[in-house]
């Protein structure tokens, strides 16, 4: 099942894909139909108005997650290229929803950043209340999964040694365009193994699979659920393998009037042109 | 003005502190309150049902936040304590709404941490939208000020480079017992400068002046706004003075039975028992 939120003149919308048209659902968004309980498969199933995709503005495919987090040094790539060692333990840091924009929404290059850059990942939904999980009950409690690409303000990012800071600029980080259920996808449900891509102007910046993974959905849902409880619609970003413009020689970052694609074979990609924010 | 979130039979409800008694609000909470717009003031000082305030359970003063904002070493004193040196930008790192607590609710220790240590903290509530602020905008998106204490997991907080998983434990920020507003506090309505203080069983552990502050909340609001957008019920924690247990020698950390007090003068204090969290 492959599941997204609509723009519509009424508001956020949920809805399911079906070949290139959608079956809109009676809930606000994907995160309100997970919270509706564990029969959110069944009423994600449901008939509905049907409207042609290309019709449709996607929002961020959960707009308003309680919690997103996010994965630093995740791929082992990614870690060399920034001088890291391999980590024992995740390493996590988060965003806010608002920070959060939509599949093919422009992303603003802030005034105050000359260092844009790209992070393709891929992330995953929270599908019930989960803590303390078991690898078993982690797995269980993935919804599916989705694109996400969390674009980082270098300057910002570096200015202490939180990180937050350059994660968390309004509207920068592209999510969607579907929530893809894990039979969708090849590999085991709680690490599936699938090309991971990010370019710049169609070239080719990012290219890894997301089975190179350190720590995988299952165990990331495992982990972070020890330290809180994770709720329907959570969405966490599972980090970025090796290519971004802060790991080059000479380093890159965005300039106003490219496009940044983000890949994660079976699931969609993420088109978003680079826009001047005009503060 | 003095506001609070009392935990009722029918939910959160938002109320008007009125000396022992509290006045019941028509909102399910004090974010909510906020949210309704500019003209909270004024929906705040109706009348509405009388309640002794002994006889309410207060949640956190605003339970739902979109965001919780963190600063880091923003005392001179903590900063040495820690070894660090004075910063040139504020260190910022984010909680969740699950990560709240009341202000006279048990603080779980949970059996995963060996290190749970104490940061009390002057927090500001932000009272409407504001983006790329100047420091008077800043100053009058300040709805106003509640105590709070960022307790810490020391040995999670300093397992990898990232704090977050240290300072985002369910239920561990005990946060209130009021909202006070600018007009009720000493000092510049952007900088208070009040006493701030944590006692462990009766034990001074923390005693500094909010007037200390390196990045005062005006400033803090008017970072944070270059951002991302502020929002109603938005809460931010402003640092903690020296004095916390990992600074101390012999280090020294909170057992169960143990009550930690965090007061703010002239706004309030929180008062919270250390039980085992029995996971």
């Amino acid at each position: 099942m492959r599941l997204v939120t609509a723009r519509t003149a009424n508001g956020n919308r949920a809805g399911r894909l079906d070949g290139d048209h959608v079956v809109l659902l009676p809930f606000s968004d994907v995160g309100a139909l997970l919270a509706s309980g564990d029969g959110w498969r069944d009423s994600a199933g449901v008939d509905g108005p049907r409207h042609a995709l290309d019709d449709l503005v996607l929002a961020p495919v959960v707009p308003e997650p309680r919690k997103v987090l996010c994965l630093g040094l995740n791929y082992a790539s990614h870690i060399r290229e920034m001088g890291r060692e391999p980590p024992a333990h995740p390493t996590l840091f988060g965003k806010f929803a608002r920070t959060l924009t939509g599949p093919r929404d422009p992303i603003p290059l802030p005034p105050e950043s000359g260092e844009v850059d790209w992070e393709a990942e891929l992330a995953l939904v929270v599908a019930r209340p989960v803590r303390r999980a078991t690898r078993e009950e982690a797995i269980d409690a993935i919804a599916g999964y989705t694109v996400a690409n969390d674009i980082s303000m270098r300057d910002w990012q570096w200015r202490t040694t939180q990180w937050l800071q350059g994660k968390m600029f309004d509207a920068s980080t592209p999510v969607g365009p579907a929530l893809v259920t894990p039979d969708e996808l090849d590999g085991d449900a709680g690490a599936p193994d699938l090309e991971i891509r990010c370019e710049v102007d169609d070239e080719v910046m990012q290219r890894s699979r997301t089975g190179d993974l350190l720590f995988d959905p299952a165990d990331i849902v495992a982990y972070a659920s020890t330290i809180l409880t994770l709720e329907p619609g959570d969405l966490i970003l599972t980090g970025t393998p090796d290519g971004v413009g802060a790991g080059r020689e000479p380093r890159v970052f965005l300039q106003p009037g490219q496009t940044v694609r983000t890949v994660v074979e079976g699931i969609g990609e993420l088109v978003n042109r680079c826009d001047r924010d005009e503060a």
